[in-house]
């Protein structure tokens, strides 16, 4: 099911799809380095979109530049799951 | 000076270094077209930016992933002035 | 069904449940006014989740703190149909 | 100087006009709740502005509906300074 916890081997399987990304603190996580703060933001509200189109909602923090983004599901414990991995694909399909 | 309505030669000579763009109806105009509507939001955000750095507005009409853009200067008896041209180079750098 | 032309009474009896909504050009209008640019920019952005979650899309006209917002359905020969309504009442619930 | 750290006396003392915030490692911070991640957006959008026109950026976490800001100035050692007034002042117009 959609948010039920992925195991090691599924994690990993995930990130093989997912340059740049990695599983740290419970979460999958990338940090993202921008031209400047205003192509930050640009890209911080076209990930809201998907975002709310999957109902399913990252960690951001922002400063400047960089935008670093947290994934995982607070309905299945704070584990990573498959919407996890779904929003991070739609996230990489941003840039 | 910056608001000063530029003659027909001097938005000629503007136009020659901004693709796309053309003169019509006073104003400055280019029609962006995007591959969805989140593109086109995404741009209208970063756009925003540099009007406000110029303290400069567009005419901007959207639908769906589309973008027209209008420029010209309410403060020059909405003519074509110097601040409409650095804006349509502003947003030619976006793109 | 949701992408049928209205009729007139039906539009009628929506815009008395929309306050200043107008039928005019085949389509719901509404002119929105802001205290600056910012805010007009911020309410688009808002605007734009409820387009998507509905997946369809007004022409939105933005010069400075006003947005000029028309509704109808590209696929029911742009007439005004439910869609428009349950558009116009998400824009509403922003303000 | 706008980017001289800021003792303590005068932190406090703008702390007194900015209710809700507090001084917390080494920074200015508040954390601000809204309706739903929608708010929480067109908020952060909204207070991009201020931090464009001051050129001073803040450190923006966002989860879902939540926004916490810590502000502090990188020039002065990250230090609080009179800029991270200032846009602490801007956030609370916006709210």
């Amino acid at each position: 099911m959609a948010r039920t916890p992925l195991n090691t081997d599924e994690i990993n399987a995930a990130l093989h799809e997912l340059p740049g990304w990695s599983f740290a603190g419970d979460a999958l996580t990338k940090s993202f380095t921008f031209a400047d703060f205003q192509e930050a933001v640009g890209f911080m509200v076209r990930l809201a979109f998907h975002a709310e189109a999957l109902d399913h909602h990252p960690s951001l923090h922002n400063v400047y530049n960089r935008v670093e983004i947290a994934l995982n599901t607070h309905d299945a414990g704070n584990k990573v799951t498959e919407m996890d991995v779904k929003l991070a694909k739609a996230i990489e399909a941003l840039t």
